[in-house]
């Protein structure tokens, strides 16, 4: 299924005792129409507390019979409303939400422009004007296959931190000058990977680094190196690949 | 003072006892501000429920002495981040936000494209297409001086229900082709004015009824003539000119 939801009251996707997050609804809803049986939810990977998805993918098996569509409505009606079913199919039964991922796209939304209370959930609110012809140049240097450690979570004890982004783009909004989204296609991103390099762009944004110490900060593998961790507001997952 | 608020969470702009409200919000930061001295806020009018607010104003007397911007930071501190002060100045003593009002804008936001969670509280979710062109026709007969009563709330009881709209305009966005803002600018609007006109314009735009309806509707002068009151959460206070 590919579903989109409003993270903003949500303390993240993955399921958590006693908290409200995206899997724990979408379990919940399935167990209803699966006749109270259980449903475990797979999705194409987590997003954090408060980070949105436009086109989040996931894959469960279901004990009972029902056409997509009608499973599309029926779970739709059960769901609360900032969580939504866009699309449903049947897939094969050695598909995998997460395993078969071939590319993720997250952007990245900022305001550089007044603080705006209508968005302050959907757009990270900076609202200082930032360099974003030197932040575009940084984009191009980390383009490709490269160990991403420095922009990995402090504690993450992964063996490979190898990633390839396939492409990058700033895009400046059409109507708005101080509105400005980041854009990351990905064969694979590591746990706050995207927040951690849009953080490092806002320091290159801001005039306190280069564009080119982004070979540098990829060099040293070192987390220090790089910029804070932007906030989860203005990140979505926009699309995932299979 | 200019301020912009998301009105989601709120019971309307006018302070009521024991509910969340635009105007008590303001009027407990103020009187912190005032050395626990109570401050009355008068603004261009109120809003309803879940509508939010671009730049509506409003008007004070404070007994401390302060710079406007000053105030206006000191204000903004504490608030809570879906109220947001914008700019602040001193004005004339026979000022009055709600009886100086010259005109006001109204704009209306509604999805005609599939539901969006994200956009839930910010854009009425129709869902479904409009003949926006017979709409835009529509809004040609709704401009000028008219007896609105046909387009009020049902049990308003004041004698005048006569009020200028001066301009309308159908906005298409010009990236989504689902997405259509309808603006109103009017020296005067009733309770709900907007709402219904927009509720009345949606059965247009669902062929129920014609454009030149409208015609009739006002001539009816009764409220059963017009449609449903369209949705709070589209529907905006954009500016308040004096």
């Amino acid at each position: 299924m590919t579903f989109s939801y409003d993270g903003s009251k949500y303390n993240g996707y993955q399921k958590q005792p006693k908290v409200k997050t995206i899997q724990g609804e979408l379990e919940k809803a399935l167990k209803v129409i699966n006749s109270e049986e259980k449903v475990e939810v797979s999705a194409s990977g987590r997003t954090d507390a408060k980070v949105h998805a436009l086109k989040q993918k996931a894959h469960f098996d279901l004990t009972k019979k029902m056409p997509p569509d009608g499973l599309r409505k029926a779970l739709n009606s059960l769901l609360p409303p900032d969580i939504y079913i866009k699309d449903m199919e049947i897939v094969s039964d050695d598909f995998h939400a997460r395993y078969n991922v071939r590319a993720k796209e997250y952007v990245y939304r900022i305001n550089m422009g007044e603080y705006d209370p209508i968005e302050k959930d959907y757009i990270y609110q900076y609202n200082k004007r930032l360099d974003t012809v030197e932040m575009e140049r940084a984009l191009k240097y980390i383009e490709g296959t490269h160990d991403f450690k420095s922009f990995s979570k402090t504690d993450d004890e992964k063996d490979d931190f190898v990633r390839t982004i396939v492409q990058t783009s700033l895009i400046r909004d059409i109507k708005n000058v101080n509105m400005v989204t980041i854009s990351f296609l990905g064969t694979g991103f590591l746990r706050y990977m995207v927040r951690n390099l849009v953080g490092t762009l806002i320091e290159i944004g801001e005039g306190k680094r280069k564009s080119e110490d982004v070979i540098d900060i990829i060099e040293a593998k070192d987390r220090r190196k790089a910029g804070k961790t932007a906030n989860p507001e203005g990140l979505y997952l926009k699309d995932v690949f299979y």
